[in-house]
């Protein structure tokens, strides 16, 4: 059986027929162009679901189900996309706009739900309870608990950026202050690698920021790579910042796995054995087995393929 | 039906007769005079078993199961407790030796967790997802998901204490620094209010300190409810500490109900309703409703209760 899995970003719409395995057979995008109305995001969704399809060979009759994995806050129940602050979406209906054209459950979830979901499918080898945390412009998170997507009573749970890391600390969009997010974030990364590089003017990382003529979250993993000891020490605080979170994620939930995304994630070893280490150091002590920390592996993919198989 | 319910503390051994709606018919108790073997110990859990169901004019071929909840990690499979620093235990076989005894199914708890799941059986109004939290010497939890124990791949998920709330904060006991517990417990108030009074002679919480001969979790409270400012300053920080890590669970779980535990939580709403405030006003935003935040009603019998239905 096949599934049709939509990413709705806000920079891109990407679609893609998944199989029962959590591979993607097509796939195909196309800009959001953001801010647009819901009717015209949708029309898009479905000319691209239509036409994964047919790359595929196939009838949309082979398809079981529609899965949508938008930002904001998703109410499944009702089909709606809540609120997107980025897409400006607010009370969007896009299943039954989705249903006008295709006659297919349609069944939406959060982007950081899906992505998560998606890791799951692929690389929990059997693990029932699974975290799922995505370093990027924020901290994302989604939790995996017996198979399913844990999501609160209300739809916002998991929300794993904004616990408390440093109480009365860097103020939050969120309203909090000192959430971990304004630390581990890929954002937080690009401050403390400008920081460090206004401090330590003949840094390799203003010579790699000079050469790409941007900051970014590679940086100062790429300076302190080559050896450089400030770049080493933007790298061994901001792994220290995700460290903590990772323990006391760790400390609440023991999961089987706990997986890490986003861009960051490419780092591989260099960004997961100091974390490894640390919680292995730190983490409640127990008998019965220690979270395995790894690497997302599917990035851009996750949300096609969790907002694909969620549904199923 | 009924359920012996048994609570290994450290200081009692609790027991008692529970029916299905979470009523204790019947309960007794004896000193645990702990360091003692796991054989004494359970002669003791066997007898009070017995004359807990004589009392209540039953036969123990009446009772469906006999749960027993116990600090430390627990390990039901084996039907162990692995290990329990407070009662000296490691890798004490209390279901065989039980069952040398009485003839019934016997399932271990941790104790957190069957405190938490007795609140959640007698307080939980339907509401599928609670977190429970018990701030008394030290901070403990319980996460009940789906009306089950949650408890991590290993068994020693829903350590809530042992999140950290402070990076580089106080040195925690369990290796961390920071931790919310250095915090939130009972024993951090303590801590703080004699700093306070140290700063502040001439406060009120010296008065009723040196009146009944020692500082509590009791004194601040009495003090700030009589118009001491230095004492509300002490209440309103460490209702502030309790807040943050609050938030920070909700923002995770969006449970229905948090509720909160431990001898702190008969000041009711004079300790709640900041927390309450603050949660309101700083919690992920989200259309779906708030997590409603109580105190825990049941005390010392949430063990005995939680420890016997727990395996109902």
């Amino acid at each position: 059986m096949y599934y049709i899995g939509i990413d709705l970003g806000g920079t891109n719409i990407a679609v893609g027929l998944v199989n029962d395995k959590g591979e993607i057979l097509e796939a195909m995008s196309t800009p959001t162009l953001s801010p647009r109305s819901y009717t015209e995001i949708v029309a898009d969704m479905v000319r691209l679901s239509r036409e994964v399809v047919k790359k595929a060979g196939l009838q949309m009759s082979d398809v079981k189900s529609i899965g949508v994995g938008s930002p904001g806050s998703i109410d499944d129940d009702k089909g709606m996309v809540v609120y997107a602050n980025n897409l400006r979406l607010d009370h969007a209906p896009i299943r039954e706009e989705i249903r006008k054209y295709i006659d297919l459950p349609v069944h939406l979830e959060n982007d950081a739900n899906a992505a998560a979901f998606g890791e799951y499918v692929v690389n929990a080898n059997g693990a029932k309870n699974v975290i799922f945390v995505t370093l990027g412009t924020g901290v994302g998170g989604g939790i995996i608990i017996d198979g399913k997507i844990y999501k609160g009573f209300n739809g916002a749970g998991g929300e794993l950026g904004h616990f408390i890391l440093i109480k009365d600390g860097l103020q939050c969009t969120c309203g909090l202050k000192g959430c971990w997010e304004q630390y581990a974030s890929v954002t937080a990364l690009i401050s403390q690698t400008k920081a460090a590089m206004e401090k330590n003017p003949d840094s390799l990382m203003v010579k790699i920021a000079e050469e790409k003529g941007v900051v970014n979250g590679r940086t100062a993993f790429e300076a302190a790579k080559m050896g450089d000891e400030a770049a080493k020490e933007v790298v061994r605080r901001y792994t220290e910042y995700v460290s903590a979170g990772v323990v006391s994620i760790i400390n609440i939930f023991q999961p089987e796995k706990l997986i890490i995304g986003g861009g960051i994630s490419r780092e591989g070893d260099y960004l997961l054995n100091p974390i490894r280490e640390f919680s292995k150091k730190y983490s409640y002590k127990c008998d019965g087995g220690k979270t395995e920390i790894q690497a997302a592996t599917l990035f851009n993919d996750a949300g096609i393929i969790g907002a694909a198989l969620a549904a199923r």
